[in-house]
């Protein structure tokens, strides 16, 4: 399995542990240059009643502290679109390229990650994007506080 | 006192204590449209081995889950210019305005706020720069790391 795959099926195992748990079901991991897992996890709101533990978040604080050169060249996985707050911390800690599962059911900062000079990658997965229109549905209230808009 | 200079106090406040136990010194405060404390933090990279909650980050975090609405008109006051992170967690929450204690030691993404239409004051505080060129003196290599910069 190469390192692309390992990642990003890493960030649709936690979308999916996210789902079980009846959280908001985005998974993301971080992944080195030399294609080392350094961090992963996902949405906590619900669990954890968190207003900043977005999956990319997650992954950070998971991964803990880094110096700047362990972010050189390494890949967020995010199963979503990541929101103006992840997009802020992939571009702060420097990453080389942002992995989208899918970005029909939110578009994020995927402009300005590529104004920064971060590949971003859209794979625009069914499963990722099954788990988000399902959340949707059964919990609007609980995905627009997530991403800070009125329902 | 003013709603101002309560959540200006309080980010200052914050910063204080992040120095006195030995971490990066920045504090933050969200105050909301009609004056009311929601959540304030500090930096806790030191403090809980964290790569996320910087000062802002931790206000959110410590507001704990809120409906979009009670972020309008809202005012995050940091005692230092915000970094992308930060910066993009106020554009997503959609705050109105960033009160900076100062941006002579870091300036972070003070334009993008502005170009989300997000008022921006520095007010360059005499204390907030005080704390943050003593750590920086002391703890270079904590600093930088912080930031994502090589030191």
């Amino acid at each position: 399995m190469s390192a692309q795959d390992a990642g990003f099926k890493a960030a649709v195992h936690e979308a999916r542990q996210g789902s079980s748990e009846g959280g908001v079901p985005i998974g993301a991991c971080l992944v080195s240059a030399d294609g080392k897992i350094l961090g992963q996890g996902h949405n906590m709101r619900i669990q954890k009643g968190s207003a900043t533990l977005h999956a990319e978040i997650s992954a950070l604080e998971n991964a803990g502290r880094l110096p700047a050169s362990a972010y050189q060249g390494a890949t967020m996985y995010t199963s979503l679109s990541p929101c103006d707050m992840c997009t802020g911390a992939c571009v702060m800690y420097k990453v080389k390229r942002v992995v989208i599962g899918e970005n029909k059911t939110f578009v994020g900062g995927e402009e300005y990650l590529k104004s920064k000079g971060i590949e971003v990658v859209v794979l625009q997965d069914q499963e990722c994007q099954a788990l988000m229109e399902k959340f949707i549905n059964e919990k609007p209230g609980d995905w627009y506080e997530d991403i800070g808009e009125d329902e």
